[in-house]
């Protein structure tokens, strides 16, 4: 069965800019479901925020196998209940790949837990995404390096935690560097936050840039079962322990009771 | 300068239930603060619940190098506000404990991004704390094992991330196991998750259990000044950028421009 | 194309032991390669010590995707260049999964650079194997925890690095602990070390553990060309450099000189 | 007491290079002893590869709290016994702070289990260390970066083990990215790995780096009894089992007998 999946773009820039506009004819979005062109192995689809529920539905985040994020001018705007959604998808085994400014987006600051900050200049400078983990698949078909001629500039300290596993770090003409390609698990969800991606250049048009989103969709597939139950807590009762119990000292719950949240 | 520790209570069951409230007559903050008697390199204050912004001011926390978590029945009426004040001193390097059934708590849930659920029992049973990571500076003093005679189980699946270290497992006498001691940073904020401390057993008067606490306070004071701008996204204007540079290519951003969030 | 596995067991105890022998009539790898029974995904063969160059030339080990090793009382008797080869075809990006005893071989020790000791005793006590990271490749088609009525136990402090993921945990009927399934990845390959398999108990035919051992081997494999320059270290001229320098400062190594090492 | 730090050079280069000499008149050892000037909580002491015994004695290296390691073109002529010796103190507890061309030191290719290997450059560029983990405390008292202005370039992929913290990352004007600051434990000692220190550029008299020196040397110490059994295998015998327990099952083991290695 293919890996179903799912291509989210806020969809704003290319609304109120003629560049984005003119780059991304099909959307950011369209840019990036080219990557799956001629794989077998993948469906892709698109959703954008000005759909219902930003075209994230429970039912469709159910039948998502992995889902691609490009979000920036709008991070606010995308629903808290939808984040907490989505959130709950990633830790019952659902993939999720955060690009470039998603960094700031409410779903990966709150599957990371910390600020996802970072520096930044716009100035069109050669980034050249270095391959740290080489023989990692989601460096599958790469050269040393990456080189990108014009792309906007994200600097250390990117405030993210101690990765999985490091695959690329990125140098800039300018002079500073950047982890570009990090790897979590969160709950039974596989996580990469992927750099490049400025929407004021056509790097989703770099061949090399989408051989990275492919890959990192295969990589991030967990073919398990989905873990339904992944945020219970449920009570193992004193006589279906693995070694059956007799109750010892006082209690404060009742039998059967709920734990509390 | 000592180190600043405050111990945070919900201080609920105490109010409640007369066998916490004859367990811990001074609560369990006050049982947990009697860690740092006769630690000189150590001041400790507590807060709880029903205080004014549940005793968590800015000014307090600004305050408070390593703050201690105990909260059970009332992780629901914690103000988020003051979830997201905590979270962000952390950020800026605040240590923080986190101890037992916390593991629900909004704080610890933000921090780790992960469901934290597990499995329990209130039974009474017998808890082993083995020491994993031997001359840990959290483990420091303690013998092979900490053996608890009545303690409340926690069994794995526990939902967190991979720890950066992962300091002691608990043996319980029912057949599971637990993560019971893990080590996190979080922007430039140490946590240390630790198992036992059950409301309905003496634990928080065991001397061993308290070490630890003493201990992983020294472990998650960092001396450092508070890194007040963690969460910025500051813009390096291309000829203020370390190896200055002219603008290539379109632009989306004004010069001087906020990042978007 | 499928995995090409590779058993490898000392297969000393075999011939000096009757009870190993009834337990093993086809030797210890015989009952391993039996877990790929079944599986077209994988072809199996098996080595021993006694074989020339121990069963494992370079050109049997350059065919091999993923070699499992068991060993224990002839660890000894394995040649330092063999181990050195073994060492550098998992650089490469061959899988290596470590069984048991074999936490004590040279191979292991070597790729983890730590003692790799462990307490433990031979008491035929049951051994619980608790999945930590349910939804891992590892852990497919397990129920929440793996029950071995006889095995030999060994327990914490496991003097291993801190591992990539901790999949197993187990707990024993003496009252220890164990972290009986862990990852790592050293140059390209990935290792698993896997705890149970007691030579003098019947481990090796339980079909959890054969399980375990399968699913293992499918996450070991990197289909990934091997990385044979792996341990190189190139010199990159200064007019080959990404951004071509002059030279500037005083030298001490001439043009084409290879590095120091 | 103060921390016991021991400054170990192969002072090769400073005898046979007039270049290295007149940089470091007192070696490299020397330049780096100087890290510690002023700071009263260490001691520091040198050694030297044509010492006897490398100045490595068993006594001297019970004696060290924190060893710094320095050597380039003599790896191959540091005893293998001496090197057991020191891999056994770190397992112990001892530091290890590796500078530069160490990666590809006995020691450190030991202790990390991988190739250690990496690109290399010698064209006097500048290096800008970056500051990823901003309030550790091997930072301490930096800047965002330091800046170096002539150095060797080593690029990626620098095949060592995922770090447990990711200190620095450096950017070189050629073109390439380097993880300049890792740190690790193995057995109870803690590891540092520094990138900078060309013999043939001055980079040991710039305070910045001698600050990084004496902030490693501070975290790499650890306060605790050393670990002397860390190697052992302890045999736990039934009746002395946490929860004793009666022999079940055939046994290979006779009562009191070591474990294979």
């Amino acid at each position: 069965m293919p890996i179903r999946a799912l291509v989210w773009n806020e969809n704003e820039h290319e609304k109120s800019n003629a560049l984005v506009r003119r780059l991304y004819p099909d959307g950011i979005h369209g840019a990036i479901a080219k990557a799956f062109a001629g794989d077998a192995a993948v469906t892709v689809e698109t959703a954008t925020l000005d759909m219902p529920e930003h075209g994230l539905t429970q039912d469709r985040l159910d039948r998502t196998d992995v889902l691609l994020w490009w979000g920036h001018m709008a991070h606010g705007k995308v629903d808290d209940a939808i984040v907490e959604r989505v959130q709950k998808r990633v830790w019952e085994g659902m993939g999720l790949i955060v690009l470039h400014s998603g960094h700031f987006s409410k779903i990966f600051k709150r599957l990371m837990g910390t600020p996802c900050s970072l520096k930044w200049r716009e100035a069109g400078e050669v980034e050249r995404v270095w391959v740290i983990n080489r023989n990692h698949p989601i460096a599958a078909g790469l050269p040393e390096y990456i080189e990108i001629e014009y792309e906007e500039m994200y600097g250390e300290p990117f405030t993210i935690p101690e990765p999985m596993e490091t695959v690329f770090i990125s140098w800039f003409e300018g002079g500073e560097v950047f982890r570009s390609g990090v790897t979590y698990q969160r709950g039974a969800g596989r996580i990469f936050y992927f750099r490049p991606g400025h929407e004021a250049y056509p790097t989703y048009h770099n061949p090399q840039v989408l051989q990275v989103i492919r890959n990192a969709t295969h990589w991030a597939h967990n073919p398990a079962a989905p873990w339904r139950s992944v945020g219970d807590a449920p009570n193992v009762p004193h006589d279906k322990a693995p070694v059956p119990l007799e109750v010892k000292g006082p209690r404060l719950h009742a039998d059967g009771e709920e734990g509390y949240r």
